[in-house]
């Protein structure tokens, strides 16, 4: 299944689809027809069919999805179903939100340390997370490896951390420092979240009218 | 120009036109091929082009487009070249984390207030935003309208905030809290950032191979 060619668009789609669906879910409803889908997602059925017959058969003609093996096989596809180490990297405001607020968990990941330059925090723990001295995550990694970086440093330290941690060897770098990385030449994947972007589509929205 | 279709995924894509090319400015380019603009941002050149056309000509065949021009265009069409007044509900460490480090000048937006329940918070100030009580936001509201309210509440307050800022009036809601809110009956665009979403797409990214 995995050698399938898969397009960004719909790699895109995996996500809000587990969205949805875990909260199908937990609402208690057992199945789904791709009508319904479409409709809490704002797709189109047929875009939702298309989508799900790029990973083989899941549902039954008329029959509709069932919402726990469905969300499995998404879960399965996207790897959250794994367990992923992942480390916080800054621990501003930013780094603390996602430490105190984000649940790590639910998607795969484990957060197993975080790391700063700031000395008064270095030794301290938020939630039961360590706060360690970034200067000593070469070292940290040769004991306990991690997958990912979340990047959440100030702007002038960005790219010097990221070849860092490219240079480590991780695998991919969260990157919600508002500068592109692009490290795909170090085989890292970077995703960069951008705020930015969405609040220009709000503006977009709200401005168009008036 | 406003009164055309535009598609939501034409729409998705202005940010990044946006910030390419102010990248490009800031780096003291003034003129860019549909080729570079592509190369940058991943998307093919046919495409680059073709989003271009859904807001008429800015370009000369061959001779590629002036990186001023074409900025001040796409602002335009966001809307970020207006004045948007918004406030923060919540002042935990995200809407800290954003009042402090998100250029939202840079965007259009001025930060009129910020709003919290917490005493030891209501009368202080972050940056020059002044934090008022949310249980007199409607009075604010009143001497001072803002367009957009950016929700960063705990979960539990997310549906109640909402509908007192869309009773209000406001035009949008910037909505970080992670539930999904659709209030398009009551006239208001919401945007949802889902950082949630942008991980599972790093964690496809890094589990596909393995």
């Amino acid at each position: 299944m995995r050698e399938r060619y898969i397009s960004p668009s719909v790699i895109r789609r995996l996500p809000k689809y587990h969205r949805c669906l875990k909260e199908l879910e937990n609402s208690g409803i057992v199945r789904v027809s791709s009508d319904v889908l479409a409709k809490n997602l704002g797709f189109t059925a047929s875009q939702v069919r298309q989508d799900f017959s790029c990973f083989g058969e899941f549902g039954q003609q008329g029959y509709g999805y069932n919402v726990s093996s469905l969300l499995a096989e998404i879960a399965g596809i996207i790897g959250v179903d794994r367990n992923h180490s992942a480390v916080i990297i800054g621990v501003g405001n930013l780094g603390r939100a996602l430490l105190n607020n984000f649940k790590f968990k639910n998607y795969g990941f484990e957060i197993s340390a975080a790391f700063d330059t700031d000395e008064n925090l270095i030794g301290t723990e938020i939630g039961d997370v360590g706060i360690h001295d970034i200067e000593r995550i070469e070292e940290f990694f040769q004991t306990s490896p991690f997958e990912v970086a979340i990047l959440c440093v100030p702007k002038a330290f960005v790219r010097d951390v990221a070849r860092r941690v490219a240079a480590i060897g991780v695998l991919g770098i969260w990157n919600f420092t508002n500068i592109d990385l692009s490290l795909e030449e170090l085989g890292v994947v970077v995703e960069n979240v951008h705020f930015a972007d969405s609040l220009m589509t709000l503006c977009y929205e709200i401005s168009k009218d008036n």
